[in-house]
């Protein structure tokens, strides 16, 4: 059976509507069988900025439901009413009814997905103070990876740890999934533990492996210079680190290093003149893995959430309130994040 | 008055000697005026190494004195041996013997440079564990720069704390400058103060600017992931750093920040489409500034110390015993730095 894939228009005060729209502008084939779960009148106003100048018409249909998506004409942005109705949000401005009517869209496709309606969601980028203003029932949620996490195990009844999730990061060049996400760099070191590392190697072994259909070869980086200099620049490595990577490889997981953190990521990347060393790299932190999968440019950038039991991919960018409304944002991630949510739920 | 420029052979179990001799014979106008400060058995057989199958002839002259270097024809190499001789060490092994020659030419070209002797030191690389096992005269130094910076107190008559030095890498897109370098990251943390932020700030205006001709633009990382967002991930930048730039600013400093650390190198990176957005950026710990200037590959990076009374200059790589006497290492990255050493010491 083919089901459609569920794209969360965003913060309407963003970028997000309008990258949607372009997206089914410029690529109506990647766009094949895919809804935006949102607001109509939201997207209306994108598909006005966006066909100005292009020289292309971008009709706007509400649809009634789910299976809708599937009959939709190239070139048509099909639209399932998801929030309730109001009036415009200004651009660029934080709001609680922006907030609310993004994160309301991101709860009704976690619940769809997680009903098995939807082969895969896509998210478009969504604003923390916005969601943080939008009540308490947003405001509990860093971001769209926590609130899917709470949905996938409310619906699962399990708890909240025994659904483990991290964030992986991929462009053409390099994938990297991160051990810890939204704390400070000292609360990072804490969060790497011998139960972390394994678990999120487990993961990784599990989803990159899915996506590959073989067992992925995963670079583990060090957490301090070069992966300590054998503990004269800290311990970690060998005390908490290669441990957890000899238990994983017990387990069959195709586990290397601690390696030196400035090399590792140069040495995984895969370019058109060679192959990286490692299919997908664990960073011991946020920056670590970030730094180098945006360095090129983020446009390309596109983030997965491992573990959650649907597929779920992102652009790797926020919602640029200072650009919001001025027709000028890339839509190039958010179609890299299509594309990939394709080949996940194929 | 010309004064030579001295090429440190770095440690002779490495590939040190070898790229020296690649570079000698790939590039002898980048390396006119310049001379070996190591030992000539040890460039005699590096020589030997790189000129089967190149075709061409590379002599290896042993001078008696500095001068003697200016007058050396191109692709001959002018060797001044600074090292007792000794039987040649095999290559690829961790020795006490190579550790004290390859710190024994540092030794002699910094007290040669800060006699004002010479234009600028390059230093091949060293391996940290032969220097330490060549006892206590080497093993309280954990590399280069801190051999350096004590010789240059001592010939300064000045407390260590009083002739603060820091790393800067550098390639043709990037420059950061490390806040800290050789310790865990734990540490690393404690030494974000206001005090070393606001010192390396100056030091960065000083040397980079002296080098640009120009005060130069400098973005300053967070430490936190999204540089703390608002102190929701971590104070430093609130309590910190942000105070130390804006003390820099009242004192002329073209300093901006604290920034995203996973979009700061980014927007810093100069390409051929785009000029970056700063000159330099100063990381807050050693990996987040050596991810991006290593991610597109170590061939062409250079390490500059600053702070030192005079230029040093250095490949950003290291000893490499594993290809060491194959012939298969690799000059850029020296050749790199000794025309970084040559710009600066114009």
């Amino acid at each position: 059976m083919n089901r459609p894939l569920a794209i969360t228009m965003g913060d309407p005060a963003g970028i997000g509507p309008e990258i949607v729209a372009k997206a089914f502008r410029d690529e109506p084939d990647t766009l094949r069988d895919c809804f935006v779960a949102g607001d109509v009148d939201s997207l209306r106003r994108a598909a006005k900025l966006v066909q100005e100048g292009a020289g292309v018409d971008l009709p706007v249909a509400e649809i009634a439901g789910i299976d809708e998506a599937l009959a939709a004409p190239p070139r048509c942005v099909p639209v399932l009413q998801v929030v309730a109705r109001a009036p415009l949000v200004p651009f660029g401005r934080i709001s609680a009814q922006a907030g609310r009517m993004a994160g309301d869209c991101v709860f009704w496709a976690a619940r769809a997905a997680l009903r098995g309606e939807l082969a895969a969601v896509v998210t478009a980028p969504l604003h923390k103070e916005a969601l943080a203003a939008a009540g308490d029932a947003y405001a509990r949620y860093p971001g769209h990876t926590e609130l899917l996490q709470a949905e996938a195990a409310t619906h699962l009844q399990r708890p909240l740890a025994e659904l483990p999730v991290r964030m992986m990061l991929a462009n053409d060049e390099l994938r990297t999934v991160l051990l810890s996400i939204h704390c400070s760099l000292r609360q990072a070191i804490d969060e790497v533990t011998e139960g972390n590392v394994l678990e999120t190697l487990g993961i990784m072994h599990r989803s990159v492996g899915a996506a590959l259909q073989r067992p992925p070869r995963i670079g583990v980086a060090g957490l301090n210079p070069h992966a300590g200099e054998g503990g004269l620049f800290g311990r970690e490595e060998l005390d908490i680190i290669a441990p957890a990577i000899a238990r994983a490889r017990a387990q069959g997981i195709d586990a290397h290093g601690p390696f030196a953190p400035d090399t590792v990521f140069m040495r995984a990347r895969h370019t058109g003149e060679r192959a990286g060393e490692f299919d997908v790299v664990l960073a011991m932190y946020h920056d670590q893995g970030l730094i180098p999968v945006k360095y090129l440019g983020v446009e390309q950038g596109v983030n997965v959430t491992l573990g959650l039991p649907f597929v779920r991919t992102s652009p790797d960018h926020g919602t640029a309130f200072d650009i919001a409304g001025s027709g000028r944002a890339d839509a190039a991630s958010l179609l890299a994040a299509i594309r990939m949510a394709r080949r996940l739920s194929q």
